[in-house]
């Protein structure tokens, strides 16, 4: 028997992903059916209902489901859930569609899913606020004034809401392709099942998953060596869905990971791996969403560091750790009275703000570090995405150099086409 | 209601130490009852039975507890116990105790506890052979050939116990001294209801102990440290009991050990303790009977290193980390099933040999660093003992200077001492 978490839900790994000739034979159908323009968020999502990486989801949420979820962090039926998973389609699409109607789910003339539909209906643009107010909103919020008007500006998650079409659908879906995924990123596009098998093989039970979106830097390292001081072993898990803007393309983090592991880490305790799904920004809302997928994934223990899916100020450094403390969440003693399955079982291992300290002679937190600020090398991604681009010089034990060599040649490279589209211009040439 | 881990036995603390009146009167009575004389391992075992240290034993064993502690890792009545805790005496004494007769236990010249004896029995050599071979062989000890001929010679714990005479008695005890301990470290020595008012004070549940019978060098401030990033806090808890002769002594490892908090540790983090056992070295068994008594302290996650409580080369450096997957051990699911308070639930914690890289740049584990031997400053406490004995110098990122100029300025006073005895000698006059 799998030492490893079992699935969230209680129902194993609940995979809607066709193979084979069942695919080809649905292909075929999701030809002639109404066909549905999705959004990239929804493509994402569909992946990881395909792959069982949202288990026990099946399809997109009913209106009950969207409520409780927004207001309780639970399906309906009460299964632990904290962000709503939808698909929109426009009022014109919607009435060409009925309950019980199959339709085709596309995006870019690929056909991503069929679904049953079985329930249609409206959200309106209150409703959506109300969603966001719920899901979006911090804690802090209620002192940043009027919410939502800086968020419709700033917040590219409730930008995401807010531009989803006046109706909704829900209903099972069987999920026919896995988009670019494992070819574009072959080896580090996992799915649940695999990092299961890997991490059987390897004997590990407790697994710790630290969550990347952004270049690993010394901070991460240390985030994710804590964590194989402790577990078996730790999955580098990065998001290679889509990013904001100005974020580095996974590509390019995917090549720093594999610099950092071969140089840095011990292989037997590590794994690298990528998920398919855009990032929602949603703060300590997606950090739970990040440890509920996380346990499809046979992990147990989450790395919640500062700003967690945070974006701007929206939400305060370390509320993505205390949502923890709030949530219909499975501790060890309340394990044995809850309804299996129910509860989140992936637990966080909050870490604090991290840095060098010239004083420990090495890598620290708030919480082990007594000394002062100009002790510490303490630098911004956002500053070192400026040094990096500017060609700066980085403060020694902020990065590893081979890590900041691949991002310094990132950035030339973002550099030259800039040039070359400049002089394109200046040419009267139009460079694409 | 205290979120700390519930005391080891389900009963609480059991605590058998009287104060004030209560110990008056009882001091009265004993002073006309038979006297034993007790070892030093003794004491120390009646004043953790008096603190509640040891719950749920509130005296000492019976034969069928010994045996089945010996074979078992249990109690008779299937409460986990990990090392025997005996009271013996020789046969003169034995003749003259009838059963049901309480008796003084003193240690030269101060009464320490009074017994009802509910038991006696004598133990054989053979059969104190056999608890040996049971609780002090390692797992390696088969190929060391005749085990119990070299420990005989080299294993203080085995010493101990063939020194113990020829009958056991066993019986409830009311403990009426803590000894020196209260006295002499002051602040130091902390009952467990004291530590755990200290703990609940902070607010902590998710605690870990790292238990200290050298100098705390950087591999222990680095155990401690990452201990610290995952739990709510630390407690340095060291031995102020007896050790071997050659180890350092107590107030200057309590000493290092205030240095090293006050310069290297965030204070609310952290609790410098001791408790007033005396060293067994029996490697695994000991590491458990730490974890077990660490329970009683509110204490529910053991840091357990490289040849935890282990001497010369009895064990293997992890056995004392892996014999904790093989005992009657409440892991999370168990607990669901297993008759509270029989099992332990005092975790271990279990960190790979540690040290200081320098192309990790700061401190790492196996687990961790994946670099040479050559990158890495490794150093015994043997050879550290030798340099600083010998005034060499000590590599650099070994220790921290503080604490290194603490054992420098200890080991000098130690060639003094030496010095002014061989002057002394060489002057025909004994120095004391």
């Amino acid at each position: 028997m799998s030492k490893l978490v079992p699935p969230h839900g209680g129902k194993g790994l609940t995979i809607c992903l066709l193979e084979g000739k069942d695919r080809e034979a649905e292909l075929k159908k999701a030809a002639k059916l109404v066909k549905i323009e999705i959004s990239a968020q929804a493509k994402g999502d569909l992946i990881m209902m395909g792959i069982g990486g949202f288990s026990p989801l099946t399809g997109f949420m009913t209106k009950d489901d969207w409520k409780s979820v927004c207001e309780k962090l639970t399906l309906a039926d009460g299964t632990f859930w904290p962000v709503p998973v939808m698909l929109s389609c426009s009022a014109d699409d919607a009435h060409k569609i009925k309950y019980g109607d199959e339709i085709a789910l596309e995006r870019k003339g690929e056909i991503y899913a069929t679904m049953q539909v079985t329930e249609k209906f409206p959200l309106t643009e209150a409703e959506k606020k109300w969603e966001c107010e719920k899901v979006y909103k911090g804690e802090g919020a209620d002192s940043q004034g009027d919410f939502m008007a800086v968020a419709l500006k700033d917040h590219p998650g409730v930008q995401m809401v807010m531009a989803r079409k006046e109706f909704c659908l829900a209903g099972p879906v069987k999920v026919l392709s896995e988009g670019e995924y494992p070819e574009k990123y072959k080896g580090i596009y996992i799915r649940p099942a695999e990092l299961r098998a890997m991490m059987e093989k390897k004997g590990w039970s407790k697994v710790a998953a630290l969550q990347l979106r952004n270049p690993m830097h010394r901070s991460h390292e240390f985030l994710a060596k804590i964590a194989v001081e402790v577990c078996d072993g730790v999955v580098i898990h990065s998001l290679i869905g889509n990013l904001k803007p100005g974020d580095i393309p996974a590509e390019v983090r995917v090549k720093c990971i594999d610099t950092l592991v071969e140089k840095y880490f011990v292989k037997d305790h590590v794994i690298q791996a990528g998920y398919p799904l855009d990032m929602r920004y949603a703060g300590p809302r997606e950090a739970l969403l990040h440890a509920t997928f996380r346990q499809n994934y046979g992990v147990n223990n989450m790395l919640i560091g500062r700003d967690h899916a945070g974006v701007g100020d929206f939400y305060g450094l370390f509320e993505a750790q205390t949502i923890f403390d709030k949530i219909p969440y499975a501790t060890e003693e309340a394990k044995c009275g809850v309804e299996p399955g129910k509860a989140l079982l992936c637990q966080p291992m909050k870490i604090d703000w991290t840095f060098y300290c010239f004083k420990c002679d090495g890598m620290a937190s708030l919480r082990t570090c007594p000394h002062g600020k100009d002790d510490r090398v303490v630098l911004s991604g956002t500053k070192l995405r400026k040094m990096l681009s500017e060609g700066g010089e980085i403060p020694d034990h902020f990065g590893r150099n081979e890590v900041l060599d691949i991002l310094r040649e990132y950035y030339s490279g973002l550099t030259e086409k800039v040039e070359i589209k400049m002089q394109g211009a200046a040419a009267g040439t139009a460079m694409k």
